[in-house]
């Protein structure tokens, strides 16, 4: 039953390690630099794609941060995480819209393409202002991915709205902050960032020695 | 225990009614048109987006073509098209891979954008290159994506593959090519394209009229 995590601090392993904590369940931690120990031949044994995060668990290797999430929440039913028959819709919609549409959005949107009226019929995205309409209309509704209640949804919804809020891809709307501070209070959300943020002051304090 | 369905029969509905059509399980069909309908208050009631496929089950709304499929394989556990637990890890990492970065990477691909070195490394897919490796080499290790049971995530990762050849957004490579017939040959596959053909036929015929 081992769990082990490949991350960088300094990536969307923070996204994986909020869900692993979130379980509850004891992890071994892979800190992979990025350049050439993650485009190297063991790293790329486990994930073929070069980047992190990864998780291997029983032997078997999860990769994708979504996925993670998903996968842990399906892999710990006691951690209550994973969602009831009742919010079973809500959760896999707003899963796959974080990380699909809106993931597309974020990234076109940030290198600066505006798809054609054409493109947001074919792109599955539709548009960066649709999809920040959606989710705000979503977010003002409901206090979390499947209504009331917090679910391994929210680990990945929240994670993609916090990093696009603190890096600017995306706007600091009152819904977006008053979701990540109902997050944030979250004890395996603050074990999670103070690990990762201990490691990046590490880094930080070796680079400058 | 209703099933109510809303697609387009030239759209990512496609998928979705594959899906269904695993389950088994009998559903109404809701034939939405692009435009004014899709883009109207009664169908935006339903998915915010204005895009098809959506999926109504007992009163809950799912959107999203991948998002219904992993939702149809835990709604009906019997037809067992949801994960073992060993073959969870790829169920979930496939499911994702194919609705994110391969989905993001296709919709660059086809914008005519090639991300620089530095966006290859923030961008969750990468490069539209190294998807096409890692999809080519799991396709030429495994019959399926959980190995060698079909499983939901086939559904979608088949049809992001089968979708792509057929519009020239992906190679017509070798593994694809294999990978999509076994698929084809399903009961299920076959039952779905009849329909959606026959509603094309029926809406050219109108057309031409
Ligand atoms: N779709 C992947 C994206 C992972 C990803 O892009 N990770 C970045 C860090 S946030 C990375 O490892 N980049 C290094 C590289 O590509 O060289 C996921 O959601 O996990
Ligand atoms: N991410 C969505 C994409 C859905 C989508 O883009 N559907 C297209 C047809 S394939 C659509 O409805 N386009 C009409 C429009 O945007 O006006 C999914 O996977 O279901």
């Amino acid at each position: 039953m081992t769990l082990d995590f490949y991350t960088n601090p300094m990536s969307r392993g923070q996204i994986a390690r909020w869900a692993l904590e979130e379980t509850g369940a004891p992890y071994n931690e892979h800190i992979i630099s990025y350049g050439p120990e993650m485009k190297g031949e063991a790293y790329l044994a486990i994930n073929p794609m070069g980047k992190v995060p990864a998780l291997k668990h029983n032997g078997a290797v999860v990769t994708e941060a979504a996925a993670i999430c998903a996968y842990l929440a399906s892999a710990f039913p006691q951690s209550g995480l994973a969602p009831s028959a009742e919010e079973s819709a809500d959760y896999h919609r707003w899963m796959f819209f974080a990380a699909g549409p809106m993931e597309s959005a974020i990234s076109f949107h940030s290198a600066g393409f505006k798809p054609t009226k054409e493109q947001t019929a074919t792109f599955g995205f539709g548009s960066y202002e649709m999809i920040l309409d959606v989710v705000k209309e979503k977010l003002s509704r409901d206090s979390y991915a499947c209504g009331e209640r917090f679910a391994m949804a929210d680990v990945y919804l929240g994670s993609q709205i916090g990093f696009g809020t603190q890096f600017g891809t995306l706007p600091k709307e009152d819904v977006f902050t008053a979701y990540i501070e109902r997050l944030a209070n979250r004890d395996a959300f603050k074990k999670a960032k103070a690990r990762d943020a201990a490691l990046i002051a590490e880094m930080q304090a070796s680079k400058s020695d």
